[in-house]
């Protein structure tokens, strides 16, 4: 007798993920979303894990709801940014990755129609596909996601007696493309969700990392009914602790919370991170990763201006992680991808960030983690695998 | 349009998990596992936070897969102990409770046989019987489950030509009972697996904790082939960091990590319990904690026999966190955990701790949390809200 036989119909194929971002030799990697680690905060981190061992370890240290005072941080926070989300439709999550996660079990059958940017992150949209949703992409602009096409999307879907099941945006410095969605765009998109009468996921995850520009609201500022926000502390924090959210409709939240896997979030991480962010200290710190990040950002750009040749196109974000390129017609990213390697540079080709495996015209710069010298280094390396390739 | 037509089928009546094991007033609450807090190592596990992040925390507060120490120690321990796991497979998850959570998506598909212990520790029968598994109930003797009912039922479901998906057991310090398997029943236990092609699921949250009588080597110690285990550092460390683990056939470990959704553990967790593991000092711990318990467990039985009616019928543990105690014909086990909050105890009342919801004979006491003048006081509220029942 075989134990696979004893394996569920959708489990019997099943393979982990896996995921290793440590390039061998000396390569700079510009392909991965790292933070920074010169400004994880190590030596205020470790005070925060001692004050919340001492006043409330006995709690926090067993098993326990997630601190409290964590949760009233964040509804302040949100409140800043034009939310008005109550306690209980906050959800904590092990990264906001894990409740990306757990979204398709909420909402998924096989067949449903799920509505996503391309490119996009495609470490969520993974999950969405192995649910067995149908993934169907807009096309993302200078100002993110196409509206006329999304709402062609929904119009057809509509004429077949069928609605999206969610549409997976990234309105604010998108990953891959860098993008953001001006205001007009994010008002368009929350009244086309409430009128087709789909959820809109927001994922959130650089919104806080803005160079330059104004401040936009996010869209779970706009609609309280049709949006569910995920958002992280590993952009601002540390990816390394795991601690994402999520909020809107209250139904949703509940829903995810029944399908968690992981409980209710690890309550000595979540008092260790809210005495962190006690007294101004984690926005404080946001706005020397502001900073950090710009002139990573402006170095990699100046890098890209002086090594790259003129017909390599590229987005210039307003904040985030990433750079866009797109290749004159002809060339391949996968190849150029390999041929980088060989010249000591990693790069993130745009097929991994298309759900179909189209985009091989384009790739993804990230400036977030390495320091300013190997970002210049890199981008020199990668324009002599560009031009020995034209 | 309502919001709630988008939910899958499965999710359309989901509801969260609710647990606050904290009783207001003055009520000595014996309910519930929870770990004793004047053992948390506060100081040593924030020493040993300081130096995870000082020699490598630009790795384990970045994205990065568990910190290879701690697989490290875990192998040489399951070595100790006469597993032979390798690397591979060995999954870490959020306390053990996440591996158990995601258990029934890879085995279980509804109407599946799924076999537990009758009584058992419901937090993770509750998610298998929310995956559809039909659950067949072996009760559970002073030798832990009782094989010949057990090989009945295996033999009933091969005459219909099925097959278990899993048996889920405790085999030492059963959670409620207390009772520990002897080695030759260990050893029927798994030859039947293998006669019946079915998977064990251990679930060893307790072993370490022994208090008196021989080590006895874990049901994965005497198979390769058809055990998964599943262990915690939450009753030998602290609960509130979340950390547990699984291993067992490789088939297995991928798509358990296949379907987790929290991802690879949180990296500067695991490192921080990697240094706090090291030089011998957790093994020095669990020491300390054996003591304690071992006092802990002691001081209850004595006050049950002064203060308990002689018909209370009770299994004294050789280690683990509980008392399961029996009551005479006719007495219910649901009045008194009433009468008991009304006196100012409480208990965990049978039917807590059986799938079907049976067992109003019985109750559970937890020597674990309340420190000994408390549950002295506990046992004493209780005797006399006995006494006042029968």
């Amino acid at each position: 007798m075989q134990l696979a036989d004893l394996f569920a119909e959708r489990a019997r194929n099943a393979r982990p993920f896996e995921w290793e971002p440590e390039p061998e030799g000396d390569i700079v990697s510009l392909a991965y979303g790292l933070a920074d680690p010169a400004l994880f905060p190590r030596e205020e981190l470790i005070e925060a894990a001692a004050q919340a061992a001492a006043a409330n370890g006995s709690r926090l240290l067993n098993y326990a709801s997630p601190d409290s005072m964590l949760i009233d941080q964040i509804l302040a926070h949100l409140q800043q940014q034009g939310v008005a989300a109550e306690r209980k439709q906050l959800l904590l999550g092990s990264g906001s990755s894990e409740l990306l996660n757990v979204l398709p079990l909420v909402l998924v059958e096989p067949g449903d129609a799920v509505i996503i940017e391309a490119p996009t992150f495609l470490g969520a949209v993974n999950r969405f596909k192995a649910s067995g949703a149908k993934l169907l992409g807009v096309p993302v602009g200078p100002e993110g996601m196409d509206l006329d096409a999304l709402e062609a999307i929904l119009q057809t879907l509509r004429a077949d007696g069928r609605r999206a099941k969610f549409i997976y945006a990234i309105p604010t410095f998108q990953n891959p493309t860098g993008t953001t969605m001006p205001l007009a765009n994010r008002e368009r998109l929350v009244a086309l969700a409430a009128a087709y009468g789909t959820l809109i996921v927001e994922d959130d995850a650089y919104g806080e990392l803005r160079f330059r520009g104004e401040h936009l609201p996010p869209l779970a500022a706009l609609s309280n009914d049709w949006v569910l926000r995920v958002s992280t502390f590993s952009k601002i924090l540390a990816p390394g602790l795991r601690l994402g959210y999520a909020h809107g409709p209250l139904a949703v939240i509940e829903r995810l919370a029944a399908f968690k896997t992981s409980g209710s979030g690890g309550p000595f991480l979540t008092g260790m991170v809210a005495r962190y962010c006690a007294d101004g200290r984690l926005d404080a710190h946001i706005a020397e990763l502001r900073a950090l990040y710009a002139r990573k950002c402006d170095a990699m750009i100046a890098a890209i201006e002086q090594e790259f040749p003129k017909e390599i196109r590229y987005v210039k974000p307003d904040g985030g992680f990433f750079v866009w390129c797109t290749l004159p017609a002809g060339m391949s990213a996968r190849a150029l991808a390999s041929h980088a390697l060989e010249c000591g540079a990693e790069i993130l080709p745009g097929p991994s960030c298309y759900a179909d495996g189209s985009g091989d015209d384009s790739f993804r710069l990230s400036f977030s983690f390495q320091p300013e010298d190997r970002i210049v280094e890199g981008i020199r390396r990668l324009g002599r695998a560009i031009r020995g390739m034209m």
